[in-house]
């Protein structure tokens, strides 16, 4: 029997994993539509629905179980979700939202209102015309070369391109997949996250911002606080707020920042992409703030009041990435015998290479220490040190 | 496919709710074994055997599927728990120190190792000469009134009884259960408890000492610090190890002490009680601490080292106890709306009238406030300020 809210969450992946250690104490009960062979959330809810969120009628049927339906992924279609909301279902955040998830849209639309993003074109690929376009704005203003992106469909420095001259130009003509942005390599000093948290009723929470650390255009590591001025942390919370407010998201939408300094004449922030939901560069919230970003989300999307965000001195949270070899399950007490206070979270996914399987937060009060014993105990974990009988 | 250790769990109610909690980022299995109609672990636990593990054959195959056996509660027969331990299995705290859950057996081993508990005698009832053994000690030294404890299946006040005169009497020769503990009944200044973990190959660990806030025999509220002078913390923390060693824990294991002060000279510290296992004493470690109760139990009975328990300044737990009719699973937004800072936990169990149903813990920089937070957050669970729709 169950007597509280009922949140369904579509993909069974780490973030539904985290967002049912959330609901627990709290007495909400999590049911999951989790794809066969999904793991990460399968191994630790009772709860889990079988089947493809593609399906109209499993999605309908999982939609119809549930007080309100969220979001491990984005990648659902949107015309079967549009037609769950006509039909009254409470789909949080709303495919308006989920519909930034597309680069392209976000780019043009943040542009338009206002939001600083990075210098921009769109194009479909695959024609002459496209090829021109795209050569003409690399060589305009950018020395050449250019990063280039799926507008859907990319995730953790997957469908994302360097390129410049004539391979720029044999992409560019030969693409035939979603449409692609195209913005220049930009000098960076940094890149910050910032997490919002937006409830129905209009209650806005923001977390201090973050640095991420990127390695290979995949999150490595997190860092609390920031590295920059108390102007620069304001201005990034601002951001934030102003596009929660354009996107109208409803639950919690992280926004990744650029720091650049191209004049030397101060850092500005420029947007670099969102993710409309929980997200990897907010894990560190679950010790390091008195809410987490997955209780904050569930609060959020019931409507209900959100918590405080206050933040501990330091924090450092590190990816487990997988070796595909060692299991990361079998070295738990390795990693805590060289680092006792490492907070451990596994996924319970196969350590697939260049998978994230995990994470490691470690809080205390001076930045370098933490970050060090966080990195420490991920590499353990992910099976620097060799096998574990 | 499960990969990482394997814990098993007797009991399916809060505290192996808890547990599986504190398992999930570790990527710890767990495997619950519950009794029909058990509530709390089987909502959020999906490998959940559901049997008696009064059932030899259940509690051997049970034991044979996973890597150590561990307890929500001690209601197991020794004899198959010792036949268990004789098989090889690892059985975490051992049937050894599972018998000081017995109070009479408590007593009298903590008396013989010196460590300082109330005067007392153990009768077993039911004769004219316990009768007079008791009705000697209730007159002899302590003004007629006594408190009468049976030594095996209280709890939550359940089980002890204060009695005096010909209700002494006839209710000590009318007895008919398991041997009954007989002890003063003692001014209390306060009453403390101290949390120790311990794991197989020795290292031990301790939390700061906590104040328990009983009412009618239940332990209410929990509060750290506890009032009273470094000497006296320090004094809570060595009878606390020395019991450890005594029963030779592995796990957690919670000292209740008693504070007395009898000639006005100080402070003086008294083992009430021991619970070889975690407590409800102890939840605030979830939010209080740099690792929980439930975490470190984890880590100690699978020998992996134990994680640091520096704790926030103050702390308060409130128990959430079900009022016959409201249902906290519904509550939890008019809570937070009074309290945003509460961290709610519900456990899942129908709201039964005196049945501890959940727990709120608020952590703070002062005790007075946090206090108050968590009581009025979990009054409103309970059901004071009327039903929601």
């Amino acid at each position: 029997m169950t007597t509280g809210p009922v949140v369904g969450i579509i993909g069974g992946g780490q973030l539904a994993r985290m967002l049912a250690e959330a609901a627990t104490p709290l007495g909400i009960h999590v049911r999951v539509l989790a794809a066969p062979g999904d793991e990460g959330a399968a191994e630790v809810v009772p709860d889990v629905v079988i089947g493809s969120p593609g399906d109209a009628e499993v999605l309908r049927s999982f939609a119809s179980s549930v007080d309100v339906v969220t979001f491990d992924h984005e990648n659902v279609d949107h015309d079967l979700l549009r037609e769950l909301e006509a039909a009254g279902v409470a789909v949080r955040p709303a495919v308006a939202t989920l519909e930034y998830s597309d680069k392209a849209h976000q780019r043009r639309r943040f542009a338009d209102a206002g939001i600083p993003v990075p210098d921009f074109v769109v194009v479909d690929g695959g024609s002459e015309q496209d090829v021109e376009v795209v050569a003409d704005f690399a060589a305009r203003a950018h020395g050449g070369e250019v990063v280039v992106k799926t507008s859907r469909g990319g995730y953790d420095g997957r469908g994302v391109w360097m390129l410049d001259g004539d391979e720029l130009r044999e992409f560019v003509g030969g693409w035939g997949g979603a449409p692609l942005v195209v913005e220049p390599k930009l000098q960076l000093r940094s890149e910050l996250a910032v997490l919002i948290a937006r409830r129905t009723s209009g209650e806005v929470a923001s977390w201090p911002v973050l640095e991420t650390v990127q390695v290979d255009g995949m999150c490595n590591e997190v860092l609390l606080p920031a590295p920059v001025d108390g102007d620069v942390r304001e201005q990034a919370r601002r951001i934030g707020e102003r596009v929660a407010d354009v996107i109208d998201i409803t639950g919690v939408v992280a926004v990744e920042l650029f720091v650049v300094d191209p004049d030397d004449t101060g850092p500005r922030l420029l947007v670099n992409e969102i993710a409309p939901r929980v997200h990897n560069s907010g894990h560190l919230t679950i010790e390091a703030s008195a809410t987490s970003q997955f209780e904050q989300h569930l609060r959020a999307i019931l409507d209900w009041p959100l918590g405080p965000t206050d933040v501990v001195s330091a924090a450092a949270m590190a990816n487990v990435v997988g070796n595909g070899v060692d299991e990361p399950r079998s070295r738990q007490a390795l990693a805590l015998a060289v680092v006792p206070g490492a907070n451990v979270h596994l996924y319970g996914k196969a350590p697939r290479a260049e998978r994230k399987v995990g994470h490691v937060t470690v809080v205390g009060a001076d930045l370098a220490t933490v970050r060090r014993d966080a990195g420490m105990a991920a590499e353990l974990l992910s099976g620097v040190g060799g096998s574990v009988p």
